[in-house]
């Protein structure tokens, strides 16, 4: 899974102005990273700019380092043009993926390409010194194994709950003691280098979005079902954090009427705290101690505890017990998703997280339930798709949110004016 | 209600560049636009463009004919600046909002001052002819009654249903017999001017943004609760419509497991067949009847109908089967938008609609609804606020959807290329 990055795979038609400054650096930039090397020819004829403004640009691109030249690319008539590539290699990024029980660090360049991938189990419970302690030696050791990294761009960094995106400080997360109001930004401070934090859902949607099922998609919805439910919505081609940077948190909004389970959140009928990870462990040791369910007793004698994929195992043995509780738990994610839908208009949601991949079973039920309640119009071509496989989507979504914003135009000018922070 | 239009009641600050052509433009335009009469060293301190860039980029305004020369301001030190105004008299702009039973036409200028207004009862039922044929004859009786209006700039039209925004075509819309798929922009082709048609909460949420409670706010959901139920939704200070254009369709989010009654759009549960103002009649034409509020019967006999007003009428007389109708409608509502706060993060809710304005306790129980169920972090610092009175949201909105269109980045480059459309 590589980034492939850009705002939009195909950058919008701009109109032709003779003076643009910074709005033709950013579009052109944007173009090169999103489609790869190109002329400027090419350039010319994708961005709308004229032939005067795409040399200019081009050359200020080269300067700063940011563009590299290449081959000669295929002649359409006259002198052979020259192919302009992203200096992906200029400088490099920091990203780590923070889980309740695993660290997932790498090096990655510029373009997203990951040139080295640490993973470790952790407890995220140890508190932020310790792990993110842990975090900065696991970077060291990932630095000393790659050749000529370019100097240090930027670091991003996903933790497993929300997050005040400005400020960089996890805000009242459920199960990371120790964390609340951390200054995680301010933790690696002396790397004098912009540091994103974002929690983890946000940081996969991203994955998605750049490099995954969801790339060059407008309006998305991206759900992760993990020992928890959350989710990340995708914008105009941007991720909406919302306006406390805590949007997505559909893991509590009421899917039944049932008031017999309380929520960790307090309330009661919380999609969580009925078709979550945590939920289906629960369900499952119960289905196995009280005789209703064979196979999940012989699983939990074996391992001690059930969790999602032993539910999907049981599921697909035909064990009646087991599809029940996914089939309802689908059923609830998807009944929710509908409402979703029908306030949103996305034109894909993605499932994701390690319950989403247990089996087919609760993505076909997923799916019916949303089709069954949303309104004709809304999924007229709505797609549920599974998410990108593969673990590497933290750090590939931590670097991708690092990348999104020291390309967005603002800081780009900024850049520009104060010298490329990677030199060139 | 008058719009003060541009994007932002504060425009972003953006780094100086020498040569921003459009950019500059349009920052420059949508600060006069959104604060008023303004001289160019405050144009300079509030937009970060060097005094350079905002000499030459107001002259061309003044050329365009987009902005006037009025009397000198302050002086602070030396020669005092001339004001610079927003020609709103440049052009006129023709809005209508058409409701299931009532038809509201103005005429507007480019500042979304109501220069003429005539409103009268209608049958969205009598199809698209004889309606947008009656709405173009209140056209033309409204501008008989303006002096000296200018050229015509656009027209903005609302509709009570679904619109694909793009093509400006209803898209099955439940109440508008005959309009489906029906090319309302082609039947005004004749005036060759911008025609945008869009659905009546999407333009009463634009009303709000530009001219309303919502003023200046970035994330914000509009309910509307008339007969039906929906929501507008703004995204980033805009309006986001979803991918097919029917975003904010809440009115059938399932908002209990009654199976009982059954919704027109023919699924169960929907939030709207059981807290819409249809669904208020219903019920209360049912307590009339079977004895359980002699107060409604009372109403009914005299009225022949009951709506919304009638219930919280009866309800602030102390009729308990009134109340308690009025407590359930607001309950379901505020757990229906408790899943949409957790979900998108907003910093205000506003809610509007006749239903919205039959009295307080509805307002009250359905902020009891969204506090009860949404988490802390997303309900710190949310409003939940009654839209702003008087019946002109439906034209105000439609207008301020032709100048949000009218005056967007992309468009005001291809008109100061091809000559502004009113001329000078």
């Amino acid at each position: 899974m590589q980034i492939p990055s850009g705002y939009h795979t195909e950058s919008p038609k701009r109109p032709a102005t003779q003076d643009d400054g910074i709005a033709g650096l950013v579009t052109i930039l944007d173009y090169v990273r999103a489609n790869g090397p190109t002329t400027r020819p090419r350039l010319v004829e994708a961005t709308g700019l004229s032939r005067a403004v795409v040399t200019q640009r081009v050359t200020e691109l080269l300067d700063h380092g940011l563009l590299e030249n290449g081959e000669l690319g295929p002649s359409t008539g006259g002198r052979a043009p020259r192919i302009v590539h992203f200096r992906a290699g200029a400088g490099h990024l920091l990203a780590a993926d923070l889980g309740a029980t695993s660290t997932s660090v790498a090096v990655v360049d510029l373009s997203g390409k990951i040139l080295c991938h640490v993973e470790e189990p952790s407890d995220i419970s140890s508190g932020p010194e310790a792990s993110l302690g842990r975090v900065e030696e696991l970077f060291q050791q990932c630095l000393a194994d790659v050749d000529a990294p370019g100097s240090l761009w930027g670091i991003g960094i996903g933790v497993p709950g929300p997050v005040e995106f400005e400020q960089g400080r996890p805000v009242s997360p459920p199960i990371m003691p120790g964390w609340d109001g951390f200054d995680v930004r301010g933790r690696f401070a002396d790397y004098e280098v912009p540091v994103f934090v974002d929690n983890d859902v946000n940081v996969m949607a991203l994955a998605e979005l750049r490099a995954g099922v969801a790339r060059g998609s407008e309006n998305v919805v991206f759900v992760k079902i993990g020992t928890g439910i959350g989710a990340g919505i995708i914008v105009r081609g941007q991720l909406h954090r919302g306006t406390q940077g805590c949007a997505g948190d559909i893991g509590h909004i009421q899917a039944t009427n049932d008031q017999s389970i309380i929520c960790r959140c307090g309330n009661v009928g919380c999609l969580e705290a009925l078709a979550g990870g945590a939920a289906l462990s629960r369900d499952a040791a119960g289905l196995a101690q009280d005789g209703r369910s064979p196979l999940l007793a012989k699983l939990l004698e074996e391992k001690g505890s059930l969790e999602a994929a032993d539910v999907a195992f049981a599921a697909s043995h035909g064990d009646a017990p087991a599809t029940e509780l996914i089939v309802n738990a689908g059923r609830l994610v998807g009944s929710t998703l509908a409402g979703i839908v029908n306030f949103f208009n996305p034109s894909l949601v993605v499932i994701g997280g390690g319950v989403a991949g247990s089996g087919d079973l609760l993505l076909a039920t997923i799916r019916q339930g949303v089709y069954q309640r949303s309104l004709p119009l809304a999924t007229r071509d709505l797609l549920v798709k599974r998410s990108t496989p593969g673990g590497l989507a933290g750090v590939v979504g931590a670097a991708t949110m690092v990348t999104d914003e020291l390309f967005a135009p603002q800081r780009l000018g900024q850049w520009l004016a104060a010298g490329t922070p990677g030199g060139s």
